[in-house]
């Protein structure tokens, strides 16, 4: 098992099989150095954790929460195509759409949700963006995608 | 020509001209060995095929093939800076906005429309994020923008 | 002083300081030759310089003049790990988020305030990806992120 898992291990949490891929895209692509992942769901044994939009359904803490569990599927796509996790260098780019009521501002406090479980997985921090969208497949909170540099 | 617009043509597509460059920012740019497309909409010669958001006036089938004609005006973007279409190596990452009203979930299907031929064109999967927006440029529908890794 | 920041200050405009780096992300890393910068609000010595959806608060004159802003602190971070501006090869691709009410389409114009910026600031164009959202952190405008090659 990785340094990697190990640090999530101690944190509780175990990094997921990822989805079945579909047909035309898949959870991540390796090119170059680089890892690209799909946007992740907070998908939990393949059902969302919970659906709605912050400032309605969902709140700040668990859209935090919900966020971190779309970063854990993000780690399990890069896991799905680097196989060792100890491999990636550093997490280069995240982004975070969370489906947003318009009078709900707290976009970065939900993404650092994802943010704080990759800096604590990982060495070193990211660039991020942080956006608020009108609706998210399937009606999820959170959507979290990254890329990775790996050796 | 190229076997990758001999596989569109089988499809009854064609690669159509890109627009001309604008002042500051232009359909697709290389650097090192990836094109990063601008965001295409999907204008056919120079008018939006359609406007409006899902859920409202365009329902996922009109939707998905509105991003097919964003996909293919984005591998139009592609070949006009590398010329030579199987030059490339990959589709590594594209990213798909769908104009949506609150309660329409159903972004992966629309996108869908852009990843199925692209899935056709080039060899193998490519990493994706679909999300829902408030408003798309001049009320499209649809917006993709995408990642090539060329040789 | 770099040749791009004399471009700037013929403009008058001065690269500011970036903010102090919060705990997980920064305001840029570097990866290989290309640096990724955080998406970027327009703050303004800390502070929002306005606060609004286009079409409502904001019309899309302040939208560009909002962008502009956004560009310079993308242009400060990039400058923050990369010390010398010259070392700049392109902009690689530029993302504009602009929070947006339903009706409001005029999404290019606001981020050709930061791509216009961006031209006359670095040699040559780069591929951009301009959207509409519900909702952006803080309740700003505008938001945008950039990739940027060097040598």
């Amino acid at each position: 098992m990785s340094l990697v898992e190990d640090r999530l291990a101690e944190l509780g949490l175990v990094v997921p099989e990822v989805a079945a891929p579909v047909a035309s895209y898949v959870p991540a692509v390796i090119s170059g150095s680089h890892v690209y992942t799909s946007g992740q769901l907070p998908m939990v044994a393949g059902t969302l954790a919970a659906t709605g939009r912050l400032g309605a359904e969902i709140d700040p803490e668990e859209g935090a929460r919900l966020a971190e569990i779309c970063a854990l599927n993000a780690i399990a796509a890069v896991k799905s195509v680097l196989g060792d996790l100890d491999r990636v260098i550093q997490v280069v780019r995240v982004t975070g759409f969370v489906s947003s009521v318009p009078e709900f501002y707290g976009q970065p406090a939900v993404i650092n949700g994802a943010s704080n479980l990759l800096g604590k997985a990982f060495n070193g921090p990211h660039s991020r963006s942080a956006v608020g969208v009108a609706v998210l497949p399937l009606n999820a909170p959170v959507e979290v995608d990254m890329i990775v540099e790996f050796k």
